[in-house]
């Protein structure tokens, strides 16, 4: 797959920083607003940041489109997770119904389309809601606590590829906001792995957490798996597709790739949980460039969100303590995007209302 | 006046506590959903706490009203802000609009009705769209700077009962949710000293903040200010209506009133930024059982804000670094609401849909 590694890093290298005089000028422009400047906060700095991604002053995020990967994972046999593994398929199925589950109500409410993705689910079937195009292991990957890689570079790399397609054809078809979220048991074991990978920690307590649920006991195992597989397969810090294909998970390696795409396309993407800013990272790590096209949602409770967001210079818009999974922070996050751009193009300017000079003085316009 | 203190003393008195019963069922219901027990969060402890202020297992917000009062204060003479103060008239008059300001493009978006109450705004004529019955001080309060107190004790008392008046109104309408907030030039002072009073804090730092931007020297000046007055009238920690009318504001004590309405005719209510919360501490000290009607919004960077909500025991939904005022954090807070109920309301039961019996034992269920 020499071909699809080169294209990958060809397209990583066309990403373009974000367009600094577009920024400037929604700066400016937010100065002039009915408001004390920069007392929107986020509000301002997302509008001003988005302007930066599209080159226009002016945006919407009414087409938003959210990506739930699915995927099983082999390290699920070393007790890691709380839950029936079949749960990942079960719940991919429910998902598909339309209603029903978190996500579907919070798509539904925030006008946000749901696409579904396979990209390794046990046992699941042909579903005319879910996307099975990229199901490259359908027995989920292999489990990289008995010293085998979780798969393949070639399968990272084509589960990459798989983002970068959906990226696209979220632009394509008019979505102006993308959400990245995840279902799989036992996934946040491999999003530890590569974080503690990419940011080389070692302890365990500093990213390990209890995921949806665990015993005391389980939690133990599932830092010790972690530990005891970095040492083993000792991923290169500065590889990322070499992190994804030994400790990964083919969620992670999927939502990588709408990170990257969403930068090459000039998407606004919204990172979610634990297991979305392990993706997030190595996107960053790949493409650094990629940084500039994310919004956080909300704060996780995993220890190594925190962590990750640190190294991302990136501060949650909600403390809602949640831990659902599903990507269940986009769209409450992307609510907030339309607000922040509704504020941009509906308040009025200064220019645009009847002022006395004096007032104008005051606020040294 | 001494009806009208007694009118109140006897209301907050029949303020009920939370439906203990409807809670428990609210969050028995809530573990049936098609999700990890608790996995939600704050999501499911609004859902829960609204159960418990309606006595209804399911409940919506889709009405809701936000109560913005304008007042002006005379402890502005002493330099405590960086804004002409005639802006507290023109921004109620830009308002009334019902467009151009952050407040109207939040509530038009979040279909939230927006309620002007001039409680005392310097020289702001009659306007349709703003409610002038409560305009009990035209010129805004004394300077409580210079040793008189901000308003007389019946004036605070009448403050408050405008407030419970328009609770009231918002019960009888239908409204589901209330929001509150305030504009009013100079009004973080009074906020931090009716803050310092209610918590007994010596140290300045602790409480007073930039407002909406200060230079060095008249941050200096605030601090000064407030520690002075609290110096001078010595008011009564245990007593709020003697803070609220030494140090106090007319917007505070109008929202002082819509807190204790709210939970007197069992209606959530959204605290704001500090003006708000400083009005929600002195409603607690009044009335202990309101804190739990109290719906946190966003997090200010006044830092009196975080002692007073280290005090009532809550923690901001959202973290987007505004300082806007208007209550500009009760419109997106009230779309969290929409949205915890809307979970509630929607996801599915284990018991609604087929699953096997593993699947519930795997759930303890």
């Amino acid at each position: 797959m020499e071909d699809l590694a080169a294209r990958i890093q060809a397209r990583i290298a066309q990403i373009e920083p974000l367009d600094s005089r577009s920024m400037q000028e929604a700066a400016a422009y937010q100065d002039t607003l009915l408001k004390p400047s920069g007392s929107l906060g986020e509000l301002e700095a997302i509008a001003v940041r988005i302007a930066g991604i599209t080159g226009s002053l002016h945006n919407r995020a009414d087409r938003k489109v959210h990506f739930l990967f699915g995927s099983d994972h082999g390290v699920y046999d070393e007790g890691v997770s709380g839950s029936p593994q079949y749960f990942t398929r079960v719940l991919m199925e429910f998902y598909a119904k339309g209603e029903g589950c978190g996500i579907n109500v919070l798509c539904n409410r925030a006008g946000v389309d749901l696409r579904l993705v396979d990209m390794g689910v046990k046992e699941l079937g042909p579903n005319p809601n879910i996307d099975s195009r990229f199901r490259l292991m359908p027995e989920g990957t292999e489990n990289f606590a008995r010293g085998v890689p979780a798969m393949p570079r070639s399968v990272a790399e084509k589960a990459i590829e798989a983002g970068f397609v959906l990226a696209g054809e979220a632009k394509e078809a008019g979505f102006q906001i993308v959400g990245t979220g995840e279902v799989g048991m036992g996934n946040t074991t491999p999003a530890a792995a590569c974080i503690m990978a990419a940011l080389k920690i070692d302890a365990p307590d500093l990213a390990v957490g209890r995921g949806g649920g665990l015993t005391d006991e389980a939690f133990e195992t599932k830092k010790r798996v972690v530990v005891e597989a970095l040492k083993t397969h000792r991923p290169d810090p500065s590889d990322p597709i070499d992190i994804l294909s030994k400790v990964g998970g083919l969620d992670i390696a999927g939502m990588m790739g709408v990170f990257l795409g969403a930068a090459f396309h000039r998407l606004p993407v919204v990172i979610d949980g634990v297991i979305s800013v392990a993706a997030a990272l190595l996107a960053v790590a790949a493409a650094p460039r990629s940084k500039d096209f994310m919004i956080p949602s909300h704060l996780s409770q995993e220890p190594g969100y925190a962590l990750a967001m640190r190294s991302l210079e990136l501060t949650p818009l909600l403390n809602l303590g949640m831990r659902l999974g599903e990507g269940s922070g986009c769209p409450l996050a992307m609510g907030i995007v339309d607000d922040a751009l509704a504020l941009m193009n509906s308040m009025n300017t200064f220019g645009g209302v009847s002022l006395d000079s004096e007032y104008r003085k005051a606020l040294k316009i």
